[in-house]
């Protein structure tokens, strides 16, 4: 018989404590809680698409049995959509078990994309916080938790749950005590001449750019300028991963963005001498994986030329003089040939770059476009991408708003997900009663499929609840009737052609479109 | 010329610092910056239906722009929707200034329903959150905002910006300096007989009865008791204004509740010799209104006889008992007339009061259909409402799936307004994955006219910049769509017998159902 792991001693002294119900929208650090619930056929789960509808119907559900229901939500952010409606069963006395899954405990002394005060956001609306300080203290946390929701006559009772704690023990504790270096100190006085100095002194140099305005690492001078000196260092450059704007497309260097996963991100880094920073933050994993360290170089080993949000194109340029290198280069590319063909992410993402507009801005959000289209879109027309900085879900479709309203003259792409999409669906209004020049493209596969990704990671089986929890496909979703009921003119696309057709048209008139993109 | 509000030179000030545009979802404690905004010409507004919507928006403004868009947001629960793009935009270093109305600040003692920890919640977010403290500090705290949302590469800069101070000055600041008075004690033994012979000591009793459990003030336990006490005394019993639960129908007292606004409240409440709170909270106004004491009641007319969220029905029975009163009827009553014509509120109220099923829970949300449902209830068969206890909006729809999973027997019914459901629109899709035996009745009138009503409030004509900002009619959600789009069958009425006919047909079928009210 194998050991529980925290998240199964969680569900197994809820239910005895009579919590039934889990009104859930968990994310990547409460996956360990959704597989623990594999096992607990006693606790039910109700998926909720946004987090103010679990902590809503936890109050609905509280008000009506005088029992706690649990959330489970995502982090702060995931947390703080569901605030609101947790203010009002505050006012209501309703008991609840709020679920906070947060990163893994070694993992938040680097302040990950995702973290953020946890505590001071459950403390305003819940009589009693308490975090889980490892494995051994989950069962009476979790009988205190629901004690605590039924006391003062009602009140919300938060437990924050690392996600290591979560899991089986962790092989060696030890390992986990690992401490934030210092970062590096930016050059006080930049000195171009002493920085070529040290970049000709190591053999792999990797350089990674921040992105922002114009003079960002991102901006379309600093990629010139860093294409320039790759070129004659034979270095390497990448873009961070997720960057707030970033140019891109013909004429301007293809930088891949720097991976994701540990894995592959490793393969970059491990093997620099040195690693330069043009507006990045130093990297880190996005989340705490085992058997990688969170800070992915060790500060010996990076350069700053210049502090994330401020101007760096210049130093970079200064760079490239001292450095001797050639001139800028104007890329030029072919183009992907057109796609035939039902639609895949990759033939998407062609499509997309074939078709993009000059200077358009592309609001990214969703796993399952947004990479095949980077693959290709350094040939497309030059363009923008606006992506998720901070991985609170439900972005891409503001932004997209946001975008338009600041860029009258420019058409807007929303790169989207159906499963993010949900969180802030209303945009659409906003989209139509404002006539903005938005075309939304929805890659409908009908499921959380980043969360699939996660859960299958390191060849794991996806668990039936798992896939239960995970799935938007009862009902599917009709995304053209969705749009037009909020006034989108809206189309549905199954093959590339279709796609194509769909998209000329949608660019060549004003005002939002919407096209669910069938996966 | 007159005098410029505090929330004019508020504008006038972020104008002069470059602010061109506010992304907002203003409620009542920003509605003097709504009325400022009509002279303001130079800033555009862009009104999203969540939230998260403004905050993503401006986030992707200031990306392209690099300058501050301001939001405009509604206290602790409206910024806490949009801190999940606001910890999006923290991480992309997006300038933006965010606007927080807070209630009056001489409310603030009494923590009324809306009332949170906001400093709190923004600081999660900001860079820099500041509190104004008085009308002659708005202008300067207006350019320290855009100039602290440009600081460290760009920042959240969160103002809190009381709703007083937003006003024209105030006629006597003496008087506003009113200080909470402490509450008073509950009956530490409590003791029937002396409480029975305090209610025969005065003339004028008002019993204020809370919601909750069964054992509540307003379960039908304690509303007989109290029906019998009013009897015996000549006494007259109110529900709280926005009960968590209470019970209502054939076979209880009709009881009112207390008014919302503070005119009619101190009707009921300014000639009583004693106020008799039986679960309910001291009486407070719900806004801070000039001209009225945030407290309706002073202490030394308060009597309590049970804290709000414990049992309280055993006592009233006692109460009952001491002075003799009478035994409980059974109260019936006619239902109202099957109304005919073009749909109104009233008919809306008389239509539902005649077809709701028994037992059927109510969740209440929006101020257009709940009031005068329940002006009728009182004569429906037995059933539950549940309303919205802490102000914050989107409460109504996933209240009722909470309901809905906590008591699969009964029929749950959204008694709904347009514009408070956008806020979770997402729920539609949880009650089809769930099959859940819900019937949503959307309120269609195209405008928030909640907000309307208090802009109006005194007479004070609607501005066209407050109406624009105010109506949803551009383009008019087809609900019917909506709800199709997220597997929810639906249908229109437009009059008293579609409407009737629509009802019966949705309570005779399992799952949920739509009826899209046009008003």
């Amino acid at each position: 018989m194998t050991q529980a792991t925290g998240a199964e001693v969680l569900w197994t002294a809820l239910a005895e404590q009579g919590v039934d119900t889990c009104f859930a929208n968990p994310g990547t650090t409460e996956l360990d809680l959704v597989r623990g619930l594999e096992s607990k056929g006693d606790i039910r789960c109700v998926i909720g698409l946004q987090e103010n509808v679990c902590t809503g119907a936890a109050d609905g559900y509280g008000r009506m049995t005088g029992r706690p229901a649990a959330t489970l939500l995502h982090l702060g952010p995931g947390f703080a959509n569901g605030i609101a409606n947790l203010h009002n069963a505050r006012r209501a006395r309703t008991p609840i078990v709020n679920i906070i899954g947060d990163h893994t405990s070694w993992h938040l002394p680097f302040d990950a994309p995702l973290s953020s005060d946890i505590e001071a956001l459950a403390g305003a609306v819940s009589g009693w916080v308490h975090r889980i300080g490892g494995t051994g203290a989950v069962a009476g946390a979790a009988r205190e938790a629901v004690r605590q929701s039924l006391a003062d006559g009602g009140q919300g009772a938060t437990l924050i749950f690392p996600a290591d704690f979560q899991a089986d023990a962790v092989a060696d504790a030890g390992e986990r005590a690992q401490a934030p270096a210092a970062a590096p100190a930016a050059e006080a006085a930049f000195d171009p001449a002493r920085i070529a100095q040290r970049l000709r002194s190591v053999r792999r140099v990797v350089f990674l750019l921040g992105g922002g305005g114009e003079d960002s690492g991102l901006g379309a001078r600093a990629q010139r300028a860093v294409a320039r000196i790759c070129e004659v260092l034979g270095a390497s450059a990448y873009a961070e991963t997720f960057p707030s704007r970033a140019e891109r497309g013909q004429g301007l260097p293809a930088f891949d963005r720097l991976p994701y996963f540990p894995e592959p991100a490793r393969a970059v880094l491990d093997e620099a001498d040195l690693v330069v920073l043009a507006g990045a933050l130093p990297p880190i994993t996005y989340f705490g994986y085992v058997g990688h360290p969170s800070e992915l170089v060790d500060p010996a080993r990076l350069l700053v030329v210049g502090e994330p949000g401020r101007p760096v194109a210049q130093r970079l340029e200064q760079i490239a003089e001292q450095l001797g290198a050639p001139e800028a280069q104007d890329y030029v590319r072919e183009l992907p040939p057109a796609p035939e063909g039902e639609l895949t992410p990759a033939r998407i993402g062609a499509v997309l770059a074939r078709e993009l507009p000059e200077h358009a801005i592309v609001s990214v959000e969703g796993g399952t476009c947004g990479y095949p289209f980077y693959a290709v879109s350094a040939a497309a027309r030059p363009h923008t991408t606006l992506t998720n900085t901070g991985g609170a879900i439900g972005q891409g479709l503001p932004v997209a708003v946001g975008a338009a309203i600041a860029c009258p003259g420019r058409r807007v792409v929303g790169l989207l997900s159906d499963g993010s999409t949900q969180y802030t669906i209303q945009a659409l209004w906003t989209m139509a009663h404002e006539q903005l020049d938005v075309v939304v493209l929805i890659a409908a596969n009908h499921q959380y499929a980043i969360l699939r990704n996660e859960l299958r990671r390191n060849g794991a089986a996806l668990g039936a609840r798992a896939a239960e929890m995970t799935a938007l496909d009862r009902p599917k979703i009709d995304w053209v009737g969705l749009a037009q009921s909020y006034g989108v003119p809206a189309s549905r696309a199954a093959t590339a052609g279709e796609l194509r057709d769909q998209l000329r048209r949608a660019f060549a008139a004003r005002g939002p479109a919407l096209i669910e993109m069938a996966l």
